[in-house]
C-alpha cells in the first residue's frame, strides 16, 4: 500500500509521520516540489529580523532523518503538475508519472503578489521569497521600505525591517489591522507603531509597485490556497477556494485527504467553514489526515481561529470571533473591553488589555482580544479553551485560574472583563 | 437589613462590595480584628523580599474609600469572641454587642505555630507578622535562617531570605514539595534551591526552635481554618475542620454564609469538598457570598484547586489531581511527564516540564503540573480550564493554541503531553 503525500513542510510531513507510526507496513513517499523540508515558514520573519543566522536553524529535520528514522522516502525539487485520480497517478514536472493508493494533499498557500512586480519588489512566504529578500537588504542596503498589507506577515515583517534598520511605512487599505475593526485594538497597534517611528498609512491602497519611492516594497497583502491541481482533479473546494474536508480530513475525492493551508476547517464558534491558514492548524490537521490516512478514525473537530502576533515588542492576540464577526455570523453580541495589569504595581506589570465578547441570548463566550505582553498567550488560550468547551459567561466567571504576584494579578484580567460583560448582560 | 461581615481582607471585603453593589440599600458594617483592611496577604513574603517598599503598597482601598465609595462602614481592631446566632447577635472583645440580620464569615485561616517558640521563631500569614520580621531583620542582622516547611510560602520564603543575603536551610519533613509526591518535581526544585545555595532537608522534621541554630527560625508548617467560633454557634464543619458551605456559599446556619480561608469549597474533579485557601478563591467566593447574602441566586460550582509559585525564580503551579491524588479519589490515572521548549531556540527559550494526568477509564484530563518560565502561568490555565469542563485527553489534543515564534512553539508543550499521554492509553 502505497501513500503520497505531496508538500513537505508543516502539514505534509506531520501527516507522514503519523501514519508511520500507526502503520509500520505503508510505504511512504513525500514530494516536495522546493529544495528544502521541514522548516518553520513562521519563523521566516525572524530569520529576516536577525534572530535566527540562518533559515537552518528553522528546520526540525532533514530528508536523511525522515528517511533513516522513520522510513518515510523523500523527494525535493518533484513539482507534482497534474493529478489523475481515476488512474491514481500524479504527474511531476519532470514529465515522470508516480501512483499512489492513498494520498495526502498538504501543498499550502502562495503569497498574492501585484500585478506588476519590479526588482524591489518581495513577498514572504516561502524560504526562496526569505533567502532572495535578506540577499537584497545585504547587496544594496536599501534605507526605505514600504510594507503593502497590516495583516499577520506585514506587521511582523515592518518589525524585521525596522529592527535592521530601515526606514519603514505600512500601506493598508483598510482602517485597522489584522482584519478586525475594534477601534481599540487600531489605537493600540498603532501607538506602538508609531512609537518604533514606523509610518502608518491606514485606509492606503499602496500605488503600482514601479511608482512607489521606497527602496523596497514588500507586499504582504495576503495568500491563496494551493487547492486548484486537485480541484481540476475533481476534488471539491469550498467558498474560500481552499479544498473541502470533512472533519476527518478527507477531501471530496475517495482515499485523498488535505490538511494544512490548502484546505478549510471547520469553526467551532461559527459552526462553519473557514479558511485560515495557520501553521499549529497545519500541524494538527496533518495529524489526523495521516492518521486516517493509515487506517484510523480521528476527527478534527475545527478551530477557534486563534492567533497571535507580536508588533513592535507588543503581543497581539484573539480567538474565536469579534463582534463584528459575531453578528455575521447570526449571534447577537455584547462585548466589555477592559484595561489591568499583568501583575502587581511592585512587579512592575504592564497593562493587558482584553476584549471578551458573548452572545446576548444564550451568554455563550464567542471570543476574545487581548494586546499586552507575556501574558497575552496564556489569557487567548484560555479563552481558545473555553471555546472549544462552550463555555458561558456564567461558568467563565468563575474559573479556577494560577495567581501569585510575581506572575499575575488575585484578579486575572480575563475575569474583570468577565465580570464587566456579566454587568452589561444582566 | 443590616449585613455584618467578619473580615476585612479578600473574601471579607469582596463579600461587602459586591452586597453592596447588588442592592443600594443594605446597611452594610465590615468588623476586621487587625488594624489594616484590604491588603492583599499573597504580597507579604515579597515585601519582605524587597519588591514592595512598604506594605502599604499591598493595600488596594483604605477604610475611608469603603466608606465614601461604596457606603460600607470598616471598623478596625473589632474583634468577634462569640456568635449568638438565635438573637442575631456577635459579640466583641470590648464587650460591645453587634446585632445583624445577615451575617457573612470571612475570618480566614492562622499560622500553625510550633508549640514552644522564642524570640526567634516567626510565622508569615498576616501583616503583623510581616513587620515583625521585618523590623527583625532591620534590628538583628540574621546571618542564617532555617525555614520549616516546603509548602508555598516555605518555598516563597525561602526565596525572599535569599534576596535578603541569609544563608537558607529549609526544612521539610516530607520527601518533596507542596504536597505534591512526583520525583521530576521534587528534583527540579531541589536543583533549583541548590543553585541559589539553599541548603535542603528533606524528609527532615524540624527540631524544637530553641534547639536550632539558626540566627532567624521560619515556620511556615501550614494553616488552619478560623471556623470555631462559628462552629460553636452551631455551624457544621467539614472533615477539614473548615466551615462546611453549599455551592451558594451558604453555611448550615440560616442567613450566614462563609466565604474564603475560613470555608471549604467543592473540588471540581474529585467533586469532594476540600479546604484548600488560596487568595483567588477568596475573592470568588466572597463576591458570591456578597450577591447572596443581598438577596442573589448565584453559585459559585468550585475550584481546580489550581496554584502557581515561583521558586528561586522556576514558575511551579499544578491545577486538579495528580496522580496519587487521583487514585485516592476512586480514578485509574495515567499520566505523561514531557520536557519541551517554551519558545523556539532561536528565541532563547527554556525549557517547561508538564505532567499530564488523565483518567484511563473515561479519559477525562484529571490535572496537571508545570515547571518552567514565562509560560507556566498561562499553561496551568489552559488545563484548569479544561478541568471546568470536564474536557477529555481527546478534547484536549485539538485545543487551538496560540502560535508565534517570539512566543511558543508549534506544538504547545501541553500538546506533546497530551499526544505522549494518548499514545500511553491508546
Amino acid at each position: 500500500m502505497k501513500l503520497v503525500v505531496v508538500g513537505g513542510i508543516a502539514a505534509g510531513l506531520s501527516a507522514a509521520s503519523r501514519a508511520r507510526r500507526l502503520d509500520a507496513s505503508l510505504d511512504i513517499l513525500v514530494l516536495e516540489k522546493g529544495s528544502r523540508i521541514s522548516y518553520g515558514a513562521c519563523g521566516l520573519p525572524y530569520y529576516i529580523e536577525g534572530q535566527a543566522e540562518s533559515i537552518d536553524e528553522l528546520t526540525l529535520h532533514t530528508p536523511e532523518f525522515f528517511r533513516r528514522e522513520r522510513r518515510i522516502e523523500i523527494r525535493t525539487g518533484a513539482e507534482v503538475v497534474a493529478v489523475r485520480h481515476p488512474q491514481r497517478e500524479l504527474q511531476l514536472a519532470s514529465g515522470e508519472r508516480i501512483r499512489y493508493d492513498k494520498l495526502i494533499w498538504a501543498t499550502g498557500a502562495r503569497a498574492l503578489r501585484p500585478s506588476r512586480a519590479n526588482d524591489r519588489t518581495f513577498v514572504l512566504r516561502t524560504d526562496l521569497d526569505a533567502e532572495r529578500l535578506e540577499a537584497f537588504l545585504q547587496a544594496r542596503g536599501p534605507k526605505t521600505a514600504a510594507v503593502i498589507g497590516g495583516g499577520y506577515i506585514g506587521l511582523e515583517m515592518v518589525t524585521a525591517l525596522r529592527a535592521r534598520g530601515l526606514a519603514v511605512t505600512l500601506y493598508e487599505s483598510q482602517g485597522h489591522y489584522l482584519h478586525r475593526d475594534d477601534d481599540w485594538l487600531t489605537a493600540r497597534i498603532t501607538e506602538r507603531l508609531e512609537r518604533s517611528r514606523v509610518k502608518v498609512r491606514l485606509r492606503t491602497p499602496a500605488g503600482a509597485p514601479e511608482q512607489m519611492g521606497e527602496d523596497l516594497i514588500l507586499w504582504c497583502a495576503g495568500a491563496q490556497p494551493n487547492a486548484e491541481l486537485l480541484a481540476d482533479a475533481g476534488a471539491a473546494t469550498g467558498r474560500s477556494g481552499a479544498l473541502a474536508v470533512n472533519d476527518r480530513c478527507e477531501t471530496t475525492l475517495h482515499g485523498v485527504w488535505a490538511a494544512g493551508d490548502c484546505a478549510e476547517t471547520h469553526h467551532l464558534v461559527s459552526g462553519r467553514p473557514v479558511w485560515i491558514p495557520l501553521g499549529a492548524t497545519a500541524n494538527k490537521t496533518g495529524r489526523v489526515a495521516g492518521a486516517n490516512a493509515a487506517g484510523g478514525r480521528e476527527r478534527f473537530p475545527g478551530i477557534a481561529g486563534t492567533s497571535i502576533v507580536r508588533v513592535a515588542g507588543l503581543a497581539v492576540a484573539s480567538t474565536g470571533l469579534n463582534s463584528a464577526q459575531a453578528r455575521m455570523d447570526g449571534f447577537r453580541p455584547a462585548s466589555a473591553v477592559i484595561e489591568a495589569q499583568e501583575r502587581p504595581r511592585y512587579f512592575r506589570g504592564r497593562k493587558l488589555q482584553v476584549e471578551l465578547v458573548a452572545d446576548r441570548g444564550t451568554r455563550r463566550i464567542l471570543g476574545a482580544t487581548v494586546a499586552g505582553d507575556e501574558g497575552a498567550r496564556g489569557a487567548i488560550n484560555v479563552v481558545a479553551t473555553a471555546l472549544a468547551s462552550r463555555l458561558t459567561l456564567d461558568d467563565f466567571l468563575s474559573l479556577d485560574l494560577a495567581y501569585t504576584p510575581p506572575y499575575s494579578t488575585v484578579m486575572d484580567p480575563l475575569l474583570i472583563a468577565a465580570q464587566q460583560l456579566a454587568r452589561e448582560l444582566r
